[in-house]
């Protein structure tokens, strides 16, 4: 591999520094002259028909500037997307769950707008209410979306070759369902925005968003105003994982500003984060594979229901998770359906792995179950069976690289794989075991041009640049490793790269930080931005070197004359000559987009050794070993980073994160950091990641998509380890103490 | 001259509705958590050496946080252009005028940094102080820079052909002294500038500037920082009339948030901002022009001296002034020498018309004088000697366009300037008046690259636009126009157009707002950026209509086949079109840059009627014409604006704006608008202002610059129609009701 200058560098976060010292700006430090501050009022029932809703005594409240209501609002669809029919009105003459949208007020503080919320006075009609997908999706279960025929909200197919007659092939079939948990994305900032319109009708909106330039669509159809009249400016971010896909709340700012002339500020609180943003969404996974004796697949048919929650926000997981069901594995024969169904919960939404971590939960614990009968070692097994280069990816085109196979021997030796087949170490009632799971991930998204990205690049009269990037940096450091690309391209240092990104403003297009796409796609974007800039200061060499541009070649930052090597000139000293000459004022600058059409996958390979408590039912995770082919990483500081944050989400995934409902009302019962355990740092287990690099050859330096891998894997390795040591299988998330104390004592396990 | 749909018209400005409602916000509306403000000690001496400088008892002030004195400034010059060699050290050693800077305080408030100045104790030095320049010029005159041998900060000196010759043919010989005085800008806003220094060493400055591009690079160099690490913004623009092209507080405010970690914000008063910032250069002008009986010129001969103030800022008007005092009028024989001297006073400046309106008054003071010797009709003599199309303009390059005889054809009319030859109107003691000047200003400065502007478009999805500029709208209403350049090239609407402009953050480099280049330089960079998107728009189109992109023609915003042209999409169908099928997913994006080489000068004729009371000395201006070819008006109503506002400034120029200084200590006796009198709504003459419309042809659509322009031509026009009303030549600016009261009555006219 080419030896890199600025690429591959452990380099610190461009914006460490301000983050660390509490001086970078969230939008929720933004304030405006004048600003308002909104409080929603939320449906305390999951389904029902609001009947009247009395604003009269919140108005009167001095200090309330206007209130939204049912009685007022427009009845206009919220956008989702163009791939997404809107099923949702906000401000609804029904409520569909315990936390869905009555009324908003903005006043001149959150205190006031507190206490109005509190004098609107509401008359619902409760209708008979329905949690469980499998209930909903029957005939007489209520029906929650009064304009359609069924709580079916869509379905998906997908398959090739014949799965009937693969299990007819097949000397063994096995069987299984699989539950999975619908996990908060619990992001240190909750959804919060500032919108304000000035008085020509132009709408600045400050947002929390994953998309800036999608928003800007969803609030202009939203609005009816041309987007051009609508700038969206994404500040210092605290966590998204997909949550921040959706326009939340940056609507209901926009519509309070209207109405007042003011800015309005709204910030979610953390209950309503944790109940009335979105979730991942909560599957039941039927998984049927045939095998033959040797371990090869004859056959995969999956059937997923997901529950939706009371609106449809992503169908979009359930055809990752179908691709990663049956599109992981080489199999000749393989089928696959899945349902949204409405349900009267808070609705799913787009959450790191989109889809993949239920599916990987499902497919990876199937192989486990299948190896073990097969006496195949598992490690051994995957190299077999796993789709590597040749195979086709998800996206059906050609794999073009993959370390799955060092992942694995390297996994193998860090967590001591010879140990699982001997006697399981005991220390009293505690069991040890150790077990594995593989994970696949794309880069990017293959529906039709939502894989996008534009960059422009300056060149600053000091041989310095400036960046400028539609990309929105989500705190995943994207503003850092995407200037290590252009500085190194340029041939200058990471300290020479100023950087703007995720506002609409800046015209550099981008579709946004999701689908493991960022670095990939505006890394490609950057790089043919420098590109550009660099011909056109090649036309300039060409000048001061008094040879043709063709004459010229170009080689680690130098260009010389190809005839006569040793006459030549740096790209540096060439634009310090030409600004010292010129002083402020050479502009060279570069433009370039990216539309990915590859969406090469990531591999990797996780072990996992826990340690379990039999008489409590407690896992300790002992060690996870996490192994990563991204192609080239960039900055392994930042890919270790997403890695080790991933596995954060993915343990609690596995163990801790359990929203608790009310079975009666639907009712969130721990949406708090107090009682939803997510892990912290002194609850992880030690955690070793590795990097296999390999070259991707249509990423940026080599690079592929990486953040949401790691979260797939962990589920299934936990899972595939607590078998290993005690020898009972889980197959519901998470394996809460509770679950594995009632089924290490032969209770129900539900 | 085509049709347009766009441009051309009266379309009100973009940002109109923001500023009339109170919403627009301006750099001293900038709020920032923690941010600090900072005031000035300054000198009460206009030449003294600064002996010791205790800031221990501000220091000790509740509040304060920083205190920059000579004990702990850098001793870095204060950068100015690469032009101009650098003379200036903030908080030096010596201050050489009153209002000099000694010390700065960051507090928590402005009332507390207020009070911690007073407690700063300053022991000084006086030294012998010089205000004239004539005296300042003179062996063993006081010595303001002590590492320079005289107060000479430079010359300049031009010329072609053999004046004293020129003078040997000359039928008769005139010969005249005229003296300008230092005008003051008077923006609403004064200097004023927040800096925020990140914990990364990023320094993010919004400040009233005219060149956010240019001020990035000073305050790198400054600051002895990359430029990657400096981004400027300009917020709304409270005006600035060429004060604001200098680095008068940026740098302050960005010392004091590199000392503290906090945002500084420092606004200048109106008493700093009329005695300690920039003024229109006071020039003394000698100037000999030999002529033949038949009016033809046989030589010209100027000689400046220009008042620089106690620092050199601008040697640029000096050139201004030599080009518009030899190269307005056809001559074979010219030569000029101009001197730029040192004196204790404040530094001169760039101020609209930049050396022109100095160089107009005696000029075309100067040919009233001539023609009235010679009989011949000043608009007549006009006619037969100004420069026109096929002459050589300021920039020896041939003039293209000029709407000049049509000018002085329309302003004859107007102003009735038959009545001018007849007896004068008089109403008792009031005597009426009639007089005309010609003026001439170039498009952008002839000053190797400082004449360029890049631009770049995003095609939104809905079919609107982005438009991104580095240029700064002063409030000229330069985001408008040039968002109607785009909006004809791209066949869309105004209100279709959304702009970012004026940060460097942005990418769209520009050299900055002067030398009335936006509307040309920009413009041309924006319609090229949109031709640019248009050939990207264009390629899209062939595949559409399954041509190829050679065999297309595009016209009036339509796409067709040449052979088949009912076959065809226009572009807006073709962006909605595609936008439909992707939604939020379309990136066309357009980049250019435009580089001026032609600096085509616009030209105008302005006629004056006055009445004046001999008994008084005042000068009543019954009414101004005003005539200009800009070439094509984008928006004629802002160009009007322009030349009502420029009207405003030359009317006060000419009679009333007049800085009194103390004659013993030089300091201002009148900063405030109680005693500087500009000119209010009230008292304005009546002012016609007509367009005459030309078609440059290096313009977008045919346009030129013309903010400048009017400002030169008032002053001599109403100097001349005071002499037809009472048969006195002024000879010096202000012409205040004392000066023409005392040479009525014959007494000395100083």
């Amino acid at each position: 591999m080419e030896e890199y200058t600025v690429v591959g560098k452990r380099l610190p976060l461009i914006d460490a520094p301000e983050k660390v010292t509490g001086r970078a700006l969230f939008t929720a430090d933004m304030e405006l002259p004048g600003m308002l501050h909104a409080r929603i009022l939320r449906s305390p029932y999951a389904h029902a028909k609001v009947i009247r809703v009395d604003t009269s005594q919140a108005e009167r409240l001095p200090g309330v500037k206007a209130v939204l209501s049912k009685n007022n609002a427009p009845r206009v669809k919220v956008p989702v997307s163009q791939y997404v029919p809107s099923d949702k009105v906000v401000f609804d003459e029904k409520v569909r769950y315990v936390g869905d949208e009555v009324a908003v007020v903005a006043a001149v503080s959150k205190e006031v707008a507190e206490k109005a919320i509190r004098l609107i006075k509401v008359e619902y009609e409760e209708l008979p209410v329905v949690f469980d997908p499998e209930e909903a999706m029957k005939p007489g279960a209520p029906l929650i979306h009064d304009d359609k025929e069924k709580n079916i909200a869509g379905s998906i197919e997908m398959g090739s070759g014949d799965v009937e007659d693969g299990f007819r092939k097949a000397d063994y079939i096995f069987e299984e369902t699989f539950r999975t948990s619908s996990q908060r994305h619990a992001s240190m900032e909750t959804h919060c925005a500032v919108a304000s319109f000035d008085s020509a009708g132009r709408l600045t909106v400050w947002s929390s968003t994953q998309l800036p330039f999608q928003l800007q669509g969803l609030l202009a159809e939203y609005l009816d105003i041309p987007i051009s009249k609508v700038r969206v400016i994404k500040p210092h971010f605290g966590g998204g994982f997909g949550s921040k896909l959706d326009m939340l709340v940056e609507h209901i700012c926009a519509l309070l500003s209207r109405m007042t002339g003011h800015p309005v500020k709204l910030v979610l609180t953390r209950e309503e984060e944790f109940s009335a943003t979105l979730s991942r969404h909560a599957y039941i996974i039927g998984l049927k594979i045939g095998v033959k004796k040797d371990g090869s697949l004859t056959a995969i048919k999956a059937h997923v229901i997901s529950n939706e929650g009371a609106y449809l926000y992503k169908p979009g997981p359930l055809g990752v998770a179908g691709r990663g069901l049956i599109k992981t594995y080489r199999c000749p024969n393989m089928k696959y359906e899945g349902y949204m169904v409405y349900t009267n919960l808070m609705s799913g939404g787009a959450f790191r792995g989109y889809g993949n971590p239920q599916a990987h939960f499902a497919i990876e614990s199937m192989m486990d179950m299948i190896t073990e009968k097969l006496g195949i070692d598992p490690v051994e097994f995957r190299l077999r069976n796993y789709r590597q280069q040749g195979d086709m990816n998800f996206a059906d085109l050609p794999i073009t690289t993959s370390g799955l196979a060092e992942c694995l021997a390297k996994g193998k030796e860090q967590i001591g794989w010879e140990r699982r087949g001997k006697p399981r170490g005991s220390v009293g009632v505690k069991k040890r075991g150790i077990g594995m799971a593989c994970c696949a991930h794309g880069t990017g998204t293959s529906r039709a041009r939502l894989s996008y990205s534009a960059a422009s690049i300056l060149i600053n009269p000091d041989g310095t640049a400036h960046l400028s990037i539609g990309a929105a940096d989500l705190g995943t450091g994207s503003n850092t490793t995407l200037a290590q690309i252009a500085a190194e391209e340029l041939g200058i240092g990471l300290d020479a790269i100023g950087v703007t990104s995720g506002d609409t403003g800046t015209t550099s297009h981008d579709e946004g930080a999701f689908a493991s796409m960022t670095l990939y796609n505006a890394g490609n974007a950057v790089k043919a931005a420098v590109i550009d800039v660099k011909r056109k200061i090649l036309l300039r060499a060409a000048e001061k070197l008094e040879a043709k541009p063709e004459a010229l070649e170009s080689k680690e930052g130098r260009i010389y004359i190809k005839a006569t090597p040793e006459k030549g000139i740096t790209y540096t000293e060439l634009i310090r000559e030409a600004s010292k000459a010129n002083w402020g004022n050479i502009a060279f600058m570069g433009e370039a987009s990216f539309e990915n059409t590859a969406f090469p996958p990531s591999f990797g390979a996780q072990f996992a050794e826990v340690e379990v408590d039999t008489e409590t039912g407690q896992v300790e995770v002992l060690k996870i070993v996490a192994l990563q082919d991204n192609g080239k990483a960039i900055n392994p500081t930042v890919v270790e980073g997403q890695i080790e944050g991933a596995l954060q989400q993915s343990v609690g995934y596995a163990l801790t994160e359990n929203p608790v409902l009310d079975k009666l009302t639907g009712k969130m019962l721990n949406p708090n950091f107090a009682n939803y355990m997510v892990l912290t740092a002194l609850d992880m287990p030690r955690i070793e990641v590795g990097l296999v690099e390999t070259y991707e050859p249509t990423g940026p330096f080599g690079a592929k998509g990486m953040s949401e891998l790691p979260i797939n894997g962990t589920a299934p390795a936990i899972a595939n380890a607590i078998y290993n040591a005690v020898g009972v299988r889980f197959t519901e998330l998470p394996m809460t103490p509770e679950k594995i104390f009632r089924a290490l004592k032969g209770f129900s396990p539900r």
